[in-house]
């Protein structure tokens, strides 16, 4: 379904050189005997992902669709990157479905979160916080104003039907307020780190109140699972795709830029970035993750990528049928002059505009492409794409030689703020 | 008003010790003896823009916006992310105004035009198209789409009144068809380059249909002007910004990454990186301009901030009196552990996790940070902080010995789009 390829990444070794690297990760992957083992629970997900979880999913869903205008997602990181991704890929950007996904509990900004409870006040709600713990302090501030809301708006017996949490199979602060208050709980499995969470329940839930079909996220996912199951390179693109990372690491370059060309992919780019960033950015190590979307960007970062100093290669993110497409129309006037593309559609400009900037940047500016094509923005191809990025990130990380799966880095701002809010 | 503090950049030179060279390109500048001297226009232009023009546009937009629900702008590159930074940032995210902005004209995909298309088809519509010759692909195909359904939507006639253009102020092909068409126009000027038209009528009137106060804005400029006119670098903060960019990359980093706090200042993020990218990213030099949102993106991009290569400098744009703020509320139960932080407003928690970043990055993580203070993101703050941005911009810009003004590197992609778009 999806393909790679390398020709304009201007390698200058062999991808397939790595196969005996690659084979020693792959087996410590499926073997759980390297690095984080502990969080490689998404490896076998598509395979014994919790079934009858899977169906409450679809059926709480169904629920909350005909109880609310706006379904609030309270949650930080990997608890709302995956799903926004994800439903803005699927559904596109100015989407009249009738439920309207707002997120929330990923920041401290007072405007923002103030704008929010305005805009929700005086409308049909339900919300779905989303913390293994419970104590990420963005998602839990937000959900005491949001909790309060909605026992004010609601009465809290009704309130607790309009609020999901997912969390905890067991522990924590919010399953504990969760089973208090009678709350519905999904679980947040004990093996899978929140950058892997979006085909969990973490994911799911919000997907599927948007509207979209999620077990074909979970068949996409189980193709992926098949696809890029195999240790040899020459035919897994997915660890081609890592391997040529860490070639053009080696070739001096220290950014990775994820360029798409449909806007309805920004998202997808915030979520990869998280779940590159954040496994491989260690030691002093690793590739710095950034994204532009064409042609718009290129008319501010163009300049950059053309001209400007040599720090970066891109990874285009291609789609091959677009959502939806249209003929572009003739004018007899032609006073514009775009008769030229009269009868044109205009997914096939800007696949020229494409064609034309990789030539511009791989043969004038010197910048290596990778292309990686997806066939369409739908929810199959974004549970396959999500396969596809897993396995390239766990072994590109792992060759690196750190861990993928642990985040100590993100502890350090964590434990000063605590000091500076004097919380014991 | 604005505030730069340099004190945890991690300099190893003296600002101060540039004076001389600052000297030299501060004259070049107000004495357009420098390099791209016909595109500083903008240097003087809080003194002499039109001002019948300005008043035409305020009267023009409460003219549209009585007219519409939805305004659609059409441009690229400076013709929408100026009026978009501005937009966002003043308005927040989630407004409520009777008028909503649109942005068309930006892209090629065929997804995003289709959803807009149906978007608008049932709301009452006007549109304004920017572009200085007309001959933008993006945009021109875009506004043939725009023209054919206003026409058909309202009639040639009343299509025409609810159409403005901004433009050329005689040639080109759109000035051609406006003229024809009869619509009201504006003028972009022939000395002000994309990236700094935001103070022109290309963002001034999208700003002004937007609701807000383009009075302020001229008005912030205008205090710009005078704040950030002197060539003393010990005066001028613009200008020790403009340094301490050259300094971090002659200390190794090739990554300047603008932060903010505040989710309504992500769009300013984009503007700015066009600002800096296109004009310094030349010659293979510059660095490469990227953006984060914390703290939600410290659970994405932390990691490899705190421990990642050592590859960026943080440049923090922090806002001191945010537009709402909230008061945390106490709960008698505690249940979620919370109540450490009850009657503390938000944006202290804000501030807080703010300066926890701070010294985690620059301490544990060895990671130089600017800080640029505005006051808070009214109107007249925008307008300053562009005044801010552009001095620096251009210092910074001549210190490489490259043309801040021109984009050379633009046009390539454009040239074999043409090719393979069959265009003569």
């Amino acid at each position: 379904m999806m393909k790679l390829d390398l020709s304009h990444a201007l390698l200058k070794e062999d991808v397939l050189s790595y196969q005996d690297v690659v084979s020693k990760y792959h087996d410590q992957l499926v073997n759980k005997t390297g690095k984080g083992n502990d969080f490689t629970g998404w490896v076998e997900w598509p395979n014994n992902y919790d079934k009858e979880e899977f169906d409450r999913i679809k059926s709480v869903a169904k629920d909350l669709r005909d109880k609310c205008e706006v379904f609030v997602v309270c949650g930080i990181g990997g608890s709302y990157l995956g799903s926004r991704a994800a439903i803005e890929m699927i559904n596109g950007l100015y989407n009249k479905d009738k439920v309207e996904i707002v997120f929330m509990g990923n920041t401290f900004s007072s405007s923002y979160i103030k704008n929010v409870m305005d805009y929700i006040a005086d409308k049909e709600v339900c919300v779905n916080v989303i913390s293994k713990s419970g104590t990420t302090t963005e998602t839990a501030l937000a959900f005491r104003l949001l909790k309060q809301f909605m026992e004010e708006k609601y009465g809290k017996e009704e309130a607790s039907k309009r609020i999901v949490a997912t969390t905890d199979k067991a522990r924590g602060t919010l399953k504990a307020i969760a089973d208090k208050e009678g709350y519905e709980t999904f679980v947040i499995p004990d093996d899978i780190g929140g950058r892997f969470s979006v085909i969990t329940p973490v994911g799911l839930l919000p997907i599927a109140v948007a509207g979209i079909d999620i077990d074909a996220i979970m068949s996409g996912l189980a193709k992926g699972y098949k696809d890029f199951g195999d240790a040899d390179l020459n035919k897994n693109i997915a660890y081609q795709y890592a391997v040529a990372r860490r070639i053009l690491e080696n070739q001096g370059k220290d950014v990775e830029m994820l360029v798409s060309y449909e806007p309805q992919m920004n998202m997808v780019a915030e979520w990869w970035k998280q779940l590159f960033g954040e496994s491989e950015g260690k030691e002093e190590k690793g590739n710095l993750p950034t994204s532009a979307n064409f042609s718009t960007d290129l008319h501010s970062l163009g300049q950059f990528i053309q001209q400007g100093k040599k720090v970066l290669y891109e990874t285009l993110l291609l789609v091959e049928k677009p959502t939806s497409d249209l003929e572009f129309p003739s004018d007899p006037d032609n006073a514009d002059g775009m008769n030229y593309l009269s009868g044109k559609s205009v997914d096939w400009v800007n696949k020229m505009a494409c064609k034309g900037t990789l030539e511009a940047h791989e043969v004038t500016g010197n910048v290596p492409n990778i292309l990686i094509t997806i066939p369409d923005m739908g929810a199959e191809s974004f549970g396959y794409m999500c396969y596809f990025f897993f396995k390239a990130c766990a072994i590109s990380v792992y060759m690196l030689g750190v861990n993928p799966f642990d985040q100590p880095g993100v502890e350090v701002y964590k434990k000063n703020m605590f000091r500076l809010l004097g919380k014991n």
